[in-house]
């Protein structure tokens, strides 16, 4: 790492304050409900204790940054979708049309949308936020996808985001994506850094048949063989394999755990710029909270790996973060209960013998 | 049978209109996203569409109804809690502070409190949907809980209720209960109507130690023995092991059918009333939508009997409406979808080749 932005987030990173822990439990133990029975909801409120550094975790205002950026690779026909979709759907997104922008009002979050690599000038997209790094990476199938110093400063972007959201008091932040192609370098980012086999973890993307689906493998293999002295660190891998919208992701959560900001892992695609992020600086882990199981093939078996226990499983497979927007709802009910119900001797009811 | 009401409403009972199908699926193929990709949120749009017959199923306005009663076998020391926090959660809900109310609130649903057998007046409990059949069950260890009039008045409550919210244009319904030892109450049942032998289903309720675990093993093979020949039939089990909240939900659950309403159902309990409306009517499961598989031991085993597939897996066990409240967020969500999202006509994106 030569970045001074990236080392000075790393360093700042602290590990969760578990000496917290005793009172957020005494205060989930004193609502008006068998101790332990809002299950998934108590260890959430929990973490984010812990997290916030707090016995009373806030998620006042919530934010999904959706990164977009286009790929090479998708050249080789590994989507279902042509690559002018990525524009298309970033306007989409900025006209609030798309599924991301329908969640993100139903759980009351903010939703911005980061040009941070789309191959088109988007001149005519108010609302976007504009960090290009490039138009879209090189085809990693025969080389790096992204220089070190072009994957640095997209790390930098989703840092500098992070840090936006803390000046302005975001609680609570989710990320998000859209690429033509991204699920074919997030199997390859999770090939070379988790040494899974291709085949167990390409999947299916937006549907390609099975004639796509072996070509992507092929592309994933040959990406691999390709860039191989370039796996051995994860900002290496990352540059080799990785997209622009996935080293925001990365970057994303590594300045959200520096403030400590609780940070919601959308899918398939975003599981791959957090665990990038964790091997940059594990204690950023404690920060991560992960949102759902896609129905994307070798999703399971990366979370798995990581430990990782994700919150929903609604076979979702769409990204932009739209896992992240259902979860917050959750995060929140659960903050809200903290808040809301009544303590055992407020409302008269008897605790247990 | 020999009850008017309910005979006209498990007559009327209609089954889905599959003939839907292809529209609704053709609306959802048409949003800005690859087909299917939404997964379980697109399965509930096409159930709920089916139910209420139409091909733009609505969920303006929704209603968790929470059915309260006692239960005589809470005196064998099966709860870890004292009966007399059943009328004393109902205050807690009617001031607004138990977690179904504040997860009510946070989805934007109603929630009435119904007295269908608390032992308890309520004198002062203003806001109280007062529907009491008796102050409580007798104890099913010795004999049978309810006579049939009593269950079969029970149920026409819920119907009712169910009534007064199509009336009232409620276009979704949720399922809740509180009652001090209705878990035990439920495994019995779903020992006698599934043949499932009690230590199987019977678990640690609102949260006892082994000794009494083993008490409510022996409690709930008791009550089977003792009321045999009354177990013949879903009307005599609901008599024998049931609990007056248990079968207001039945009733909800068939009213619900009759008026083709989507009836989300909660926990463990609620589960309990609605195995009880399926046996009765078999079309009414059609409008069952099993919100989240609670932490109870046994509700995995009984959902899997009943070949239900639960959409949240949050390690619940707190009943009340809880999980039917956040299953209705999903619900809801999934509705704004098809509302709300541009299509690829409408927002210029490239669909598929």
């Amino acid at each position: 790492m030569n970045d001074t932005t990236l080392r000075e987030t790393v360093a700042s990173i602290a590990s969760p304050n578990e000496s917290l822990t005793p009172r957020l439990r005494a205060r989930l133990d004193d609502l008006t409900k068998p101790r332990g029975s809002l299950g998934v909801l108590e260890a959430l409120v929990e973490r984010i204790g812990l997290i916030q550094h707090t016995d009373r975790p806030r998620v006042d205002r919530m934010r999904i940054v959706t990164f977009a950026g286009d790929h090479g690779v998708a050249a080789r026909g590994v989507s279902a979708y042509p690559a002018a979709v990525t524009p298309q759907m970033v306007r989409n997104m900025l006209a609030g049309g798309a599924a991301v922008n329908v969640l993100a009002r139903h759980v009351g979050a903010e939703n911005i949308v980061v040009d941070i690599g789309v191959n088109d000038a988007l001149d005519d997209a108010p609302g976007l936020v504009r960090r290009k790094i490039a138009p879209g990476t090189r085809d990693m199938s025969v080389g790096p996808a992204m220089t070190r110093a072009e994957a640095l400063a997209a790390i930098d972007v989703g840092i500098a985001l992070a840090n936006d959201a803390a000046d302005e008091d975001v609680t609570l932040l989710g990320t998000g994506e859209m690429g033509i192609g991204n699920t074919t370098s997030a199997a390859a980012l999770f090939a070379a850094l988790l040494g899974l086999a291709p085949r167990e973890i390409v999947g299916r993307g937006t549907g390609i048949d099975d004639d796509a689906l072996a070509r992507k493998i092929d592309v994933v293999e040959s990406a691999l063989r390709q860039n191989t002295p370039d796996l051995v660190d994860p900002l290496g891998a990352l540059a080799a394999v990785g997209g622009f919208e996935i080293a925001g992701i990365c970057g994303l959560t590594l300045g959200a755990a520096a403030r400590r900001i609780p940070v919601v892992v959308d899918g398939f695609i975003s599981t791959a710029g957090a665990l990038v992020a964790e091997r940059i600086a594990p204690p950023a882990r404690d920060c991560m909270i992960f949102s759902h199981l896609s129905d994307e093939r070798g999703h399971a078996v990366v979370l798995d790996a990581m430990g990782a226990r994700p919150i929903l499983n609604l076979n979702l497979r769409l990204g932009e973060g739209t896992g992240a927007a259902l979860a917050f709802s959750l995060i929140h009910a659960a903050i809200k209960l903290v808040d809301e119900m009544a303590t055992f001797s407020s409302a008269d009811v008897s605790d247990r013998a």
